[in-house]
């Protein structure tokens, strides 16, 4: 990658961030409603320190730290770089202020745009692409996080309006059908990936075909309708006890007023459109869909080699794959090891990308991963016969 | 109580509310770090929905609510009126904003002061005087709250340059003697007071001696640097858990630094004052120490038959009684008697006055109450033999 | 008291304890359905354990202790005679068995018989008598947590036919009225009390009426009937949130079967006797009933005085009063001094005595004390007005 | 499978079970000290209550169900089946006594003797071999569950003397080498199999070498004194969560006595023997370990291809592979289907078999599954590199 694309990109990427925040009120920076939900200052400094901590301290000749407070406040969850904040307690830190955090952003910005003028170390290009997915990551993650901020407040604000997101419907109908063999599976080529995309594999498919497209919300109103909520036998067990203690009987965000079921969307709530695609249920709601179907939601390798058929990338779509390691995955020693591998447990596979995935960060070999019950993200379903 | 006095003192108390938040960012106005601790965003609009709900929609022909969600919103635990948020998810409401709760304050001032030109319904009189004593509570609740967010941020900011509060001294030494007979407890005369101290009746006390100071922070060093808290004889079962669930090893606010003891104070983090009082301290911590110094803290009665003779009001002095109905107490129908009564269990009466009491709030017959594990108050120790 | 009485003493409320277990199978002895309920194998041990620490390992010249391991299993609370099973797992403990705690009690009851033949030394008679009364306690406890270990399981067992206990019915009605005044309170006397009764002191009552009959099941059923678990301005408000989160509609054992009211007794389910006296209600639950019907329940001292007047004992009778030290209350050094003194916070005074109370273990200065939403001892209600 | 074999079948298996608990005291039978342990009673009665449910009551003409109350008590999870007590109240339910549960054993044995003298029905007949295996599987687990029950009692009763059963050493050592390619995976043949082992299926594999011995005492010492428990970059997040919150430092059941590694064997207390296979790790701490060898451990498929070059069968062996269905998988109607799909969501497999499981219970296909944190079945490790 050269100096000036990467230059350029930092600077687009960084920008981006920042536009998500635009339509924030300075409250709206604060709170962390449930423990996986973090506050956007938060997302706002964390990211900014990702680039201080592993580049500006290791490349920038004479770089002194902004804050040394900070990095207790703002690392996540890397024990190779110090103490931390609590997870649960994000969303208690009213300072710095969220003026304080911009002037942080612009600072390291400043920085870093200095370093890339002349940077040309191979490691340290190479941590400054990731630093940039890295926040790319965490893009889609404030627009999700702020998303149940406001949606979880009884007033349901308007972060901006037109701005639904969740009203896409699909293109397409059928099946693809897969031929028995063996294939390929993993990241390939120069391109940017994450660690656990790594390890070119070889997977056997049995045939298979995959819908073209994602279940839409009036086919799960029909689900819904038939008693799906209310009938164990097509739930998982942990499924079912989730359903139980929650009293969950409907996607994540929706609410029936006055006997017609609506939304939260950012752009207010709204009547839900049946040909829109569904989205914000968890792996549970996913599986016991498909069981009622009579179909199955593919593995992620079946996904991986049908994508090229597809219209994919409005959903993150669960795979009934467990997060694992491919054949061959090491973990990078230090803090950036702490990336993926230690996840590697009790979480399931989405793949694709979704509406609120941020421009150019999408690819048929990116495995994201969220624990079987989350639904704050923009998940769907595509099923298998 | 004549109309131009209520006036004015309206004006004067809402003044005060604001005159707390100055100091504070916009961010400081939004968390709930621990279910007790209330956002300073939501005291601001709970006081001012208190005299909307109370006064204005019942006395201001009219008049119309300004908006119907804040009922929802900012009701604190008045079951008689409806619906509300739960306690716990106040720091979550990051709308309506602060500017916003400013503005529904102003509405309602100017309506009160225009009802208040004329007003003379005795019983609409006394809600008003009723809802500034609210309203004051609320400050103080404020005062302590703001010192729990600040007070739990990892980097300690000062909320105002030398507004220590906690730095008091005792003014005078020795014992006050009180005969054993037949004494009058609760309020009397004209001026106001809540109900949980109405019912003027005896009681019969015996003789007892009641220090004129106040336990000092060097004190209670002496008794941590005795190992205090390490011995179980000196507390009470409960206390006992308390103390080894929460590895409670010192006041709340306290911090050993290089070896030494600190504390958060409004003005920052300093050094503990030997010779200043005691604050924020538990029931149980209260009575341990009595127990190690072999004496023991007053019932309410006690202390409100001594008081007179007592330099009191730089903390809420724990007492030995549990908060329970004088004998008379009657509930006053309706959402105002949910005030007091309701929770006349389980919590233990404080006595006194502190330095975060508002100005003109305080008076010997006020029953101050508290769970025996709270001690985010500026709470103190005061002892009998 | 003499030495012969007190063999006899102890000769007949160890073979009284034995007695409650005649109708249980082995099973019965083990389990610890919830914390507050201990096995009744731990009983039959621990009740004999005490004989063994205090008495035994003290004057009985070469006594040897039976098992050193006891000591760990069977100690319950006492900090100062060394670490024990945690109180929750008292259920887990298969071993020693049944017929290995028998075994353990008759080796103790002959080293006591050997040792209270010629036993003269005061301090030593005075704490066979606290294990005596100690023992009485604990056959109560056993009567309850049996009634509870059978009552909970879906096969409603019977423990002994014809052993109803609840259906007692009032002997007297109307109100005994008791004059205002200054009023003597606590234990008179050389005979056997607690430490929590000692120190005889003068309390002032004003002028009350109260009942002399307990609250029956007919009129606890007009309260349930008239919507009285539903009003959430009877109840406290600690009490409200333990009705809701325990969704309690009834007495304890209470079960609506083929639309009629019915409760478990040691006799079996059987159909609600409305004349019989109500039992097995929390504080909460005496609390509300007596705000629907306008009254209130007595304090402890109001109680007592009130006592030589009712014909009392057959439920324990929650009073509006808090446990806490009487005036001049102090704690005796050691193990015995945590009998009482480090219960004295959250909890309620109950007077009386119950069904369930064992013979000669009664007196109107009793003291009894259990925390407000706790209702498996035998509980009711009486009223003052 | 003719009648006569399977008739000598069922009662072989039937006398094991029983045979299983002839070491016990009749108090061992009741507790259920942890939600995943069940009491020896409730597997006795559960395994019959099976029988009976899906065999005698479909297939014996006439036959009357020996107690209505035992469906509700002796279900395990089958939703079509009724309600049932809820699993952590197993431990609480007395009666009907053990020798109640034998004696309806043996009244389901006798109905099941005259059955199986003349059944032909072929689904019958698979229900009746599904029923042993499934007794077989409650053998393993009352082993597990009877060890847990002695060996987190104080005393560490003794269940058998000499009957150690973790003692056993490694008899090969070195590593077995497998070439890449495509592979056949699951069940093959008429034995029987479980539903989660069937549709035979192809994989591709790609070069590894398995080691033929299992990890030992010894090696797992190693880890434990270089620090392993302590160092989080050896652990998956989830599993260093689980170390701390906690507080694990050592396998289950070991003790350091006197500076000295013990533990708990079902013939009581003894030395760790270091060149004995190590026992009872959960999956989290078996990938630590990897991860500290630098090593990794196997898939189910890996594991299985190698099985036939391994001497196997002493601990349950986990793998890092989720437990999800293989291609084709699907769930019988009815009660039967609940017997494993619904259970394929955030657990691991574990292959092999262990020195706990039944004679006859064990095959190369076999496929455990447990949660990650779990161990006190006989688990253990084998390493890839």
């Amino acid at each position: 990658m050269r100096t000036t694309s990467i230059r350029e990109a930092y600077n687009n990427v960084r920008k981006y961030t920042e536009h998500i925040c635009e339509p924030l009120e300075t409250e709206d920076y604060v709170p962390q409603p449930i423990d996986f939900v973090s506050p956007p200052k938060w997302h706002l400094a964390h990211s900014t320190w990702f680039f201080e901590t592993f580049i500006l301290k290791n490349f920038l000749p004479g770089y002194q730290v902004y804050d040394p407070d900070f990095n207790y406040l703002f690392n996540s969850y890397y024990n190779n770089v110090g103490e931390r904040t609590l997870r649960t307690d994000r969303g208690n830190v009213t300072r710095p202020t969220t003026k304080a955090v911009y002037a942080y952003r612009q600072h390291v910005d400043r920085c870093m745009d200095e370093l890339l003028e002349t940077l040309s170390d191979e490691n340290a290009l190479k941590l400054v692409e990731l630093g940039l997915h890295h926040e790319q990551q965490h893009q889609e993650l404030m627009v999700t996080d702020i998303k149940y901020i406001l949606g979880h407040n009884p007033l349901f604000p308007v972060y901006k309006a037109g701005h639904n997101l969740i009203d896409s419907a699909n293109t397409e109908t059928g099946f693809v059908k897969i031929q028995e063999g063996v294939y390929d599976i993993g990241h390939l080529g120069d391109g940017f990936c994450f660690d656990n995309e790594l390890g070119r594999h070889k997977v056997y498919l049995h045939e298979f075909e995959i819908t073209k497209s994602l279940v839409t919300n009036g086919e799960f109103l029909e689900f819904m309708e038939s008693g799906g909520y209310e009938d164990f036998n097509l739930w998982l067990d942990e499924g079912w006890s989730w359903v139980n203690s929650n009293r969950v009987n409907s996607p994540m965000y929706w609410h029936k007023i006055g006997g017609e079921w609506h939304y939260y969307t950012l752009a207010g709530l709204q009547k839900v459109n049946p040909n829109a695609i569904l989205s914000h249920i968890s792996f549970f709601e996913a599986s016991a869909f498909a069981q009622w179907k009579g179909m199955r939601i593919p593995t992620e390798f079946e996904w991986e080699v049908a994508a090229v058929n597809l219209d994919w990338g409005k959903r993150w779509e669960w795979t009934n794959s467990a997060y694992l390691p491919y054949p061959g995955f090491t973990k990078a020693p230090g803090a950036v090891g702490e990336y993926n591998g230690k996840f590697m447990i009790n979480q399931m596979v989405l793949r694709g990308a979704s509406v609120g995935t941020s421009p150019e960060h999408s690819r048929k070999t990116y495995r994201n991963f969220f624990h079987a019950q989350e639904r704050w993200q923009y998940t769907g379903i595509r099923l298998v016969k």
